[in-house]
C-alpha cells in the first residue's frame, strides 16, 4: 500500500489514491465488460483475458479523480475512464502484434496464442467499444480530442516503425515519441474529466497539462524500470525496448556522458545488441549516472504537473492526484 | 455509362447517378486526404496509394443522394460520406493482413509490400480518422452507429475466422455474415444520411431499410461475380473465396441442388481444393442453376429496397438512387 503524501513524506494513513474511487473503478470494471449485442464467444473470451489480466488503471483513476475533483457527472466519468482504458488497451493488442511480442504482463498475448488476425480484429473491436462508449457521453469535443489522439498515437508508432528518427535526434526526439505513445492519453484523460466537469477553458487547458507532465513522467520512469526492475516483476525481459532497438531516455543520457568515445557506442549505436553485449550494456547503463538523470527529468515533469494541479479545489480527490503524482514517480512496476 | 433506368428500360439520357454528385464526390475526395496535424509522411504516402488505388465510391454516393435526396446539410454530407468511405477503407486494410492477400483491386496490398505493421497501423489511422470526421459532424446518434457498425464489422469476422459458423448452417448464416461485411455499412450510409436531414424517425427506420436491402444485394453481387466475372477485371483471381474456404450463396444453392450425392459436395465441404479441383468445382457452379438464384435473391433485396425509397420525396436525388440500385444488379465488376 502507498503511504507516501505528495511532498514525499510519511503519512500515518494507509488510504491511497485509488481508495477514494474503489467503487467506481469497479463500475468502470463492468462498462469495459458489458457489450452492446450478441458477440462471438471466442471474442468475449479474447477480451476477458485481456481485461482479467490486468493493469494498473492509472488512466481510469485519473479519470475519476480529475471528474470527482472538479465535480463532474461522476456517470460520464466513468464512461469516460472505461472508453479510455479501452483506447490504451486496443493500443497494446496491436502493439504485441506489431513488435511480435509474446508476453504482456507475464502471461501470453493473442498474438502469441491465437496469431495476427485474431490479434488485429480483437484490437479492431476493442477501438470500436472504446469509441462507442465516448460517443455515448454525447459530447462533440470529447468524442473529437478522442480519436485525434488516436491519430496521435499510431502516428508516433509509424514514424518509430519506419525509424523516421535516429539516435542523433536525441531527447527532443524522444520526448515527442513519447507524448505520442503515453503522455497522449493521459492528456485525454484529465482534459476529458474536465470538459466533463464544464469548467471554464483556463481549467481544461491546465488539467490538460497536468495529464500532458505526469504522463511524460510516467512513460520516463517506465523507461528506467525497464533497465533497473527485475524481469518477474515486470512482466518481460530486461531492457526491452533496446532489444527491438528502441532508444530511451536512459539510453541517451548515457551516451552523452561517454561522448564520442568508446566501443559502447558503437555497440548500441549499430544494435550489434547479442545477448551478452546486451547484458555489458545495461551493467554500464545501471552503474552510470544515466538512470538518475532520467528520474531527476520525470521528477521535473511531476513537479511541472503538480503546479497546475494547485490552482484547482483543494478537496479529497485532489489529495488522491497528488499521491498519484507521487506513486508515478516512486513505484517500482 | 449507365443508361439503365429503375425498371430496366433503356433510357435516352446519358446521366448517371454520379453525375449529380460529382461536384460533392470530389469533396469527399480531399476531406478523406486532409489530415489534422502533422503526420509521418510514410503513412500520408501509404494514405494516398491506398485512396488513389480507386475503389467504386458507392458508399459515398449512397450517403450525398440520401442527403441531397432528403435536404440534408450538404457539408455534413460530404463529411459523413468521407467518414463512412474510411471506415469501410480501414476494414480492407485489415482485411488484407487477416487474409494474407496480395492483391486488391490489381495493385499490391500494404501487407504485401509493408508488412503486417505497417498495416495495423495504416488501417488504425483511417479507424481515427474516420471517427474524427465523424465526430466533426456533432451528432451523437451519428457518433454511435457509427461505432456500432464497426463492432458489427469486426464480430462478423471474427465468427468467419472462428468458423464458429459451418456450411451446414446454410443461407441464414449467411445472410448474417453479409450483413455484418457489407449491408451494415450501407445501413450507415442511408440511415446517417436520414439523421442528418433531421427526419422525422420513420423516414430514417425507411432510409436505414432501403441501405440494409442494397447493402445485401451488393454483396450477393459480389459473391456471383467472384464466380463469373474474369479475373481482369476483379483484380483478384477468380473464386477468391472459395479458396479461403468460405461458402456463398451460389455455392450454397448448388449444394441444396445436388443434395446428399456425390462427388462434389464432399470436394467442397472437406475443402481438398486444389487448383485441378477448384477449376471443377467452379465450372459445375458456373453451368448450374445457382448464379441465377443468387441474382434472383439479390433481386428481391434491391426490390425490398425500393418500396422503401419509393415513400422518399420524388426528385432528382431519387432518380439517381434507382439508378445506383439498378447498378449494383446489372454491373459487371
Amino acid at each position: 500500500m502507498l503511504r507516501l503524501s505528495s511532498t514525499g513524506t510519511m503519512e500515518t494513513t494507509t488510504i491511497t489514491f485509488f481508495d477514494l474511487i474503489r467503487s467506481d473503478l469497479s463500475k468502470v470494471e463492468q462498462k469495459m465488460r458489458v457489450s452492446p449485442g450478441d458477440h462471438d464467444p471466442n471474442l468475449i473470451a479474447a477480451l476477458e483475458h485481456l481485461l482479467s489480466s490486468g493493469g494498473k488503471r492509472i488512466r481510469p483513476a485519473l479519470v475519476l479523480l480529475s471528474a470527482g475533483m472538479l465535480d463532474a457527472d461522476r456517470e460520464h466519468a466513468i464512461t469516460l475512464a472505461a472508453s479510455v482504458e479501452m483506447l490504451h488497451t486496443a493500443t497494446l493488442v496491436h502493439d504485441d502484434l506489431i513488435d511480435d511480442a509474446s508476453l504482456r504482463r507475464g502471461t501470453p498475448t493473442i498474438n502469441a496464442t491465437l496469431g495476427p488476425g485474431a490479434t488485429v480484429l480483437t484490437g479492431d473491436y476493442i477501438f470500436a467499444r472504446a469509441a462507442y462508449l465516448a460517443a455515448e457521453i454525447g459530447q462533440q469535443a470529447l468524442m473529437k480530442i478522442f480519436a485525434r489522439t488516436l491519430m496521435t498515437i499510431v502516428n508516433g508508432e509509424i514514424s518509430q516503425m519506419y525509424a523516421t528518427s535516429s539516435i542523433d535526434d536525441g531527447i527532443p526526439d524522444y520526448l515527442e515519441r513519447i507524448y505520442a505513445k503515453t503522455a497522449s492519453l493521459f492528456e485525454v484523460a484529465t482534459e476529458g474529466a474536465a470538459i466533463l466537469s464544464e469548467a471554464g477553458e483556463e481549467t481544461i487547458a491546465a488539467m490538460k497539462s497536468f495529464g500532458y507532465n505526469i504522463g511524460m513522467a510516467f512513460q520516463i520512469v517506465d523507461d528506467v524500470l525497464d533497465f533497473t526492475a527485475n524481469q518477474e516483476r515486470l512482466g518481460k525481459p530486461a531492457a526491452s525496448d533496446l532489444r527491438q532497438g528502441l532508444i530511451t531516455l536512459p539510453v541517451l543520457y548515457y551516451l552523452s556522458s561517454i561522448g564520442d568515445r568508446g566501443e559502447m557506442r558503437n555497440k548500441i549505436t549499430q544494435q550489434q545488441c547479442d545477448e551478452v553485449t546486451l547484458g555489458e550494456v545495461i551493467s554500464a547503463i545501471r552503474s552510470s549516472n544515466a538512470i538518475d538523470q532520467a528520474l531527476n527529468q520525470a521528477r521535473e515533469f511531476i513537479d511541472t504537473g503538480l503546479s497546475f494541479l494547485k490552482e484547482m479545489p483543494a478537496n479529497p480527490e485532489r489529495s488522491a492526484l497528488y499521491e498519484l503524482a507521487d506513486h508515478i514517480i516512486t513505484r517500482k512496476t
